[in-house]
């Protein structure tokens, strides 16, 4: 990061002295995503200029790395021969994803300098649903006939490998497209060259359909360890591929979304720095608003015990930690359970040994939280007990057995939700700390005004 | 999943029946991965007979998809030549993260069943610390020499690509192992056979130390779209390089490791179903103590407000769902900018464009939430009110304004906070949600009881 700002200063003192040819080379040694964090952070109106400056590939690389609103300006700036000589070498799927930020004439633009067979598959992949594995898909890969030799098959690397995305995975396919095997060029490489594809073939073939979720095309590479997997249609023939910084990409947009949603935000598709107030704003108010009604559940618990409580108004003072124990101790569970289910270690079928160990747990965590508490009451609190009217010993018992009860609940109810949530078709990621807050913040509350009613004889 | 679960049933019914080349047929065309998960569901006894009919090949692929436990129970049954083959098999890397989990009793037995020259690299890169670049890599890398020519970079491929973990970047060094640059296959492929490797090499590479932090490692893989990155001693000696697999494996931990920490949970290597309920209450329990202590000064601001409490108990039943917002707020805030720092879209120079951004939604969400419970109080909690001898109105504007008030400083700190913690070397993580609700909380009631003493003109 810092040498990328004093990479920054460079570059502003060799624009203002007009040092181009200095300027081609500093770009020259540098990798184009580091090129386009660079460009990000300086002043629009050099941006065009800059971008005449880079190679043709590294143009169109560095292009890739750059935020939309940059794209959607250099666009505008962009000659129509400049234009198409950008398109000509950006990969398919990257034209794609500029396409869907861009507004309507810009779209229109940049498709009507596209070349017609390139435009045609383009339209194809933007009717993919979003989210979907054919949404992300490339489809610059290298195809192979079974009956081809090794030899045959690096003459078609060779001739048609420049412009594809992946060589290092081939798809072997028939005449109507259906994926039959695939061979890798490791494969390719230490194989005889007189042999025949179909001998050396792996038939035992992963693929995703176009339609799928592209969470789980990507947790596929997670699983699998590939560095391309093959997308087919509905009858099995190939389509596209995707490719692992593709799939990294997607667990990265996926990690963030369930982080938004156990934070009570609606997911957000693009990063904070470009989302402005309003935006932001919409999509945090819907939870915030729900949270707050549903609290309202709690108050009204309140309220039926206020006389309980206006006899003893020390009572009061120990609601926030009560909550916030039980809201933690909750949060601490259906983090953990939606974690697991996510990476899938936790499955629909382990419910009852999840339930059990999270009761184990929750009995620890409350046993040492009211010890800890018990002690601190009688030590911190004591003069203030004694001051309303209280025997300290009784509100310190109270208080502690309230804590067990509602670790015990919290961790119960943190740890079932989500699964709950999952088994009728939620999103777990929702069932995180605020909303486990809510429900175990009302269950504590009764919890503690039960116990002190009856412990300390009032009501 | 469902697919799985059909096969156990079959692998299981199979066993019974003795019928060992049909279950070795099944096996054959399995994934390695598959057959781990598989392998984990079937009886523990079982394991040992069912490993000794996969091929030699896939039976070291399988092996390292087994949690340790399951690991620790074969190697256990091995006979010494069998312990031999398996090992045999593994990639370096793989061998070390298994070390890594088993007793010391087993390791003697492994490093003792392994090719001298592989234990000599094993104990290097277990020297490495924990979670840095080195404990990481794998030393199995194709290395070429600058004068060599396109073909005979093929042939030493051909020669020792084959116990390579990958063969499609490979690394140029000197006489003295010094990095000099690097070449894909791809290159190799689409260049001319007679070209000398110099000329074609890309001479700017990126690199890790052995000593950087692993997250920082696979970062570099999302950020560039590698697939392999190499790892230097200090003397940018080659000695290692970072899969792209691996460093997977290391964005899906450093998320959970994050999720964790957001959670008040003390980070966790191992998957929740392979931790005891003693080592989950261990990573739990320290932040459970520490938070509830901290709860006790918003106790301190209860007791101190207790006679304004007496005289208008009803302002006690809007306390949940104060703290509650403020909480929900405030998580939002931090959950973002810690989000925006890990994946480097919010750095320390945007802290007032981040605190500028979040005082307009924080007003914004405040006013929204303000007026919606203004309404709702004066239609639901109306009667409540007056019965307690209270204006509606008044009691319904105290809440209101302790609302606006309320987000606003949650939001604030909620944004402050992450980034401040980064700023003194702490994990902005811990800074989420349980650690800033129970400042807001404090914050909060603060605000409520000096907006309620002054307006209802209690004291």
């Amino acid at each position: 990061m810092e040498e990328l700002n004093l990479l920054k200063d460079k570059i502003l003192g060799l624009l203002i002295k007009k040092n181009y040819h200095e300027l081609r080379n500093l770009f020259d040694g540098m990798e184009p995503a580091d090129i386009g964090i660079v460009f990000e952070d300086l002043p629009k109106e050099s941006l065009p200029l800059l971008f005449r400056l880079l190679s043709k590939e590294q143009a169109a690389e560095v292009f890739v790395e750059l935020n939309s609103d940059m794209q959607e300006l250099l666009i505008e700036g962009f000659s129509d021969f400049e234009l198409k000589e950008v398109l000509e070498e950006l990969y398919l799927d990257d034209t794609v994803d500029i396409i869907e930020e861009m507004p309507a004439n810009v779209v229109k633009r940049i498709l009507k300098h596209t070349d017609p067979n390139i435009r045609a598959s383009i339209n194809e992949i933007l009717k993919y649903p979003k989210y979907s594995a054919g949404s992300i898909m490339t489809i610059e890969f290298v195809d192979l006939k079974k009956n081809m030799t090794v030899e045959d098959a690096f003459t078609r690397i060779r001739r048609i490998g420049v412009d594809k995305e992946t060589i290092y995975t081939c798809y072997v396919i028939d005449e109507n497209r259906v994926l039959l095997g695939l061979v890798s060029v490791k494969d390719l490489l230490l194989a005889d060259q007189s042999k025949i594809i179909e001998d050396i073939m792996e038939t035992n073939v992963i693929y995703v359909n176009t339609l799928d979720d592209q969470e789980d095309a990507a947790k596929t590479f997670d699983k699998y360890d590939f560095l391309a997997l093959p997308v087919v249609d509905n009858e099995k023939r190939l389509v596209g591929i995707i490719t692992v910084d593709d799939a990294i990409d997607v667990i990265q947009e996926e990690n963030t979304e369930d982080i938004e949603k156990m934070a009570a935000i609606m997911p957000n598709d693009k990063p904070y720095t470009q989302t402005g107030v309003f935006e932001t704003y919409k999509k945090r108010i819907p939870w915030l608003l729900l949270l707050m009604i549903s609290a309202t559940f709690t108050g009204k618990i309140i309220q039926s015990y206020e006389e309980a409580l206006a006899a003893c108004v020390i009572l009061t003072s120990f609601i926030p930690m009560i909550m916030d124990t039980g809201g933690n101790s909750g949060g601490q569970s259906s983090v953990t359970i939606i974690r697991g289910m996510s990476l899938n270690d936790i499955e629909m079928k382990d419910i009852f040994k999840v339930v059990w160990k999270e009761i184990r747990v929750a009995l620890c965590c409350g046993i040492t939280l009211a010890a800890a508490n018990f002690i601190k009451m009688l030590i911190v609190d004591r003069g203030e007990i004694i001051a309303s009217g209280q025997n300290p010993v009784m509100v310190a018992l109270v208080v502690c057995l309230t804590l067990i009860f509602t670790v015990f609940f919290a961790k119960l109810i943190g740890c079932t939700l989500p699964m709950l949530a999952k088994k009728v078709g939620f999103d777990p990621a929702v069932m995180a700390s605020p909303f486990i807050t809510t429900v175990v913040d009302a269950v504590s509350l009764m919890i503690f005004f039960r116990i002190a009613t009856i412990m300390l004889h009032i009501s």
